[in-house]
């Protein structure tokens, strides 16, 4: 593995375009689910705005990972596609990543930390069932292991693919995806707001509403306890954040990347915090409203939007407003410890 | 309010066809959602079988209820009107009526029990907020009123239309409009599953299945501890229940009705029933798989189609299933005692 350089805010190593974004659409049509738009009277009363969610909760494996992970494998050449793709991931990634493996036919080597939730070792286990042989999961001893060295070993002696869970071009195209089809079914928008967590979600939304949109303006939105990529936004440096302990497991992200950097400073109008309690009251509205599952994550733009209603209404009030809810990936016995925080 | 005769199993007081089912549409077009359809490769392995989840928990007041007294309401000459409607529920109806009432600006007057769910008086109350002048909750006492002399009394002073929850024709195309969707958007099917209360939503479900695809089986689930209209399918006399004690609250009805029992007997190819522990795992597997948010009532039909799948698994293998979500509405504090029944 080469040794990358440090993200820089000034461009991304290779552009991202729009046009990147409508191929995508065209690879993973067949593969991905274009996921159903919902909205609430209820909600659009409480913030004033005509808002509309876009829910990937509802994507395959439950969540938009699936867009990019599928969209990147399918633009593998076929000595690569012979030798397999590997990942690092405890998260939603992971299962993208194997069940596009399976899909495709695919090998795929999945690391994970031995502490990873039993829960979501097996479900990347059963998935990698029906990937090519050689697939499997690799664990490590996160305290005498460094996963890097442990993928940079793998990649070297089975000539795998890396296929990074944000930071990689066909990845951010892919995930870009559902943004165009919620402006596509749904639109014009005025605003979009969407989850940060390494930016490979909003970076590709953005691209797409920029292109689609040209006075869309675009949110990002992370948690108080993992706020590195709002520091680096209004830093313009890069900032990082250390095992963050936020709910929001989808955005304990260390940093932005060096695509998704530059990608949210030239295209992400704003970005805000929103704190843990936050998260659990909008999970809570949106399953008493909108009656989906979803994941503290994919609460995460809806808790952005409620929050901004309140600190500024004349960014909110009377406009139109796409939410893009990222996940539904929630072990059920764990909902208890979200109801007390909501009510927090 | 007059006397009606008892249930006969020979045919409903009057017809109701595919016509009526298709005008409802009509009527109804620009109110109701049209809810998504929604499905799940892991059912699918876990059954056999290809299905397709109609999701009304998605529909106005989180279930289909609004399609069939939106339904009904349209067709209300001007006098009727003018003075305004009459409800006894304490569930889905009553808030389907209120915000019925609220979108065409009529009086809505809805006859709860005082005990019934703080949540759901409140919920009805709200929504009559929106509605005609003189609407209101009004409550009784169950243990020294009877709501039908109530609701008489007030029919005859303030010259109300009762709209009932289930046993009316234009209340059955209603809901008779959800299945019409499915098989438009979805179809065709070899079967479709839904779930059993006063029988409305299956007798328009099936009036639909019938004539859109002759083939088309159509199968009935019921709460055991609720099996009245099972028992009368299998006896052909009408039999009643008192009080189930059953978590599928929506399917607490005592008995099918004047409408409903002979289409349940002229339509429905076969009725079961599930416990409520199967009810609670079904419940989980949707909220699990599909993200969504479903109340006991509205997993009825998937606990059917899993006990099909391992008791007949013939009637389940290699065929298109429709399977009919009533709806949502669910307190998530509630969520424990369903995860406990659930490993039961």
């Amino acid at each position: 593995m080469t040794a990358l350089s440090s993200p820089s805010p000034d461009a991304p190593p290779t552009p991202i375009t729009f046009d990147d974004i409508v191929e995508a659409a065209e690879r993973i049509r067949d593969a991905a689910v274009r996921t159903p738009v919902l909205a609430s009277p209820a909600i659009d009363a409480l913030v004033g705005a005509e808002v509309r969610f876009k829910c990937e909760n509802f994507q395959r494996i439950g969540a938009f990972k699936f867009r990019g992970a599928y969209s990147a494998m399918t633009l593998l050449d076929d000595d690569q596609r012979h030798a397999g793709v590997l990942t690092y991931s405890s998260g939603n990634h992971a299962q993208a990543i194997a069940r596009s493996a399976a899909l495709l036919g695919l090998t795929a080597v999945i690391v994970m930390p031995e502490d990873a939730p039993r829960i979501k070792l097996e479900a990347a286990r059963r998935i990698l069932l029906d990937a090519a042989p050689g697939s499997e999961v690799i664990t490590y001893d996160p305290a005498t292991a460094v996963r890097e060295e442990l993928g940079a070993e793998l990649e070297r002696e089975r000539g795998l693919t890396l296929i990074p869970p944000f930071d990689h071009p066909h990845v951010i195209a892919g995930q870009g995806t559902a943004a165009m089809e919620l402006i596509e079914d749904e639109g014009p928008f005025d605003a979009i707001i969407g989850p940060v967590g390494g930016g490979g979600f909003i970076s590709g939304s953005s691209i797409a509403a920029k292109a689609m949109l040209p006075g869309c303006e675009v949110f990002g939105v992370e948690p108080e306890l993992g706020d590195d990529a709002t520091r680096s936004f209004r830093t313009r440096t890069l900032q990082t954040v250390r095992n963050p302990r936020t709910i929001a497991d989808g955005a304990r992200t260390s940093s932005l990347g060096r695509y998704t950097f530059p990608l949210v400073l030239a295209n992400v109008d704003d970005m805000m915090t929103v704190s843990d309690a936050e998260i659990a009251r909008a999970m809570r509205l949106l399953i008493d409203t909108l009656k989906i599952m979803v994941e503290p994550t994919g609460a995460m733009a809806t808790a952005g939007l409620i929050r901004l209603a309140h600190e500024a209404p004349d960014r909110v009030a009377g406009r139109r407003i796409g939410v893009l809810v990222s996940g539904g990936n929630f072990d059920l016995d764990k909902m208890d410890a979200i109801l007390e925080l909501a009510r927090a």
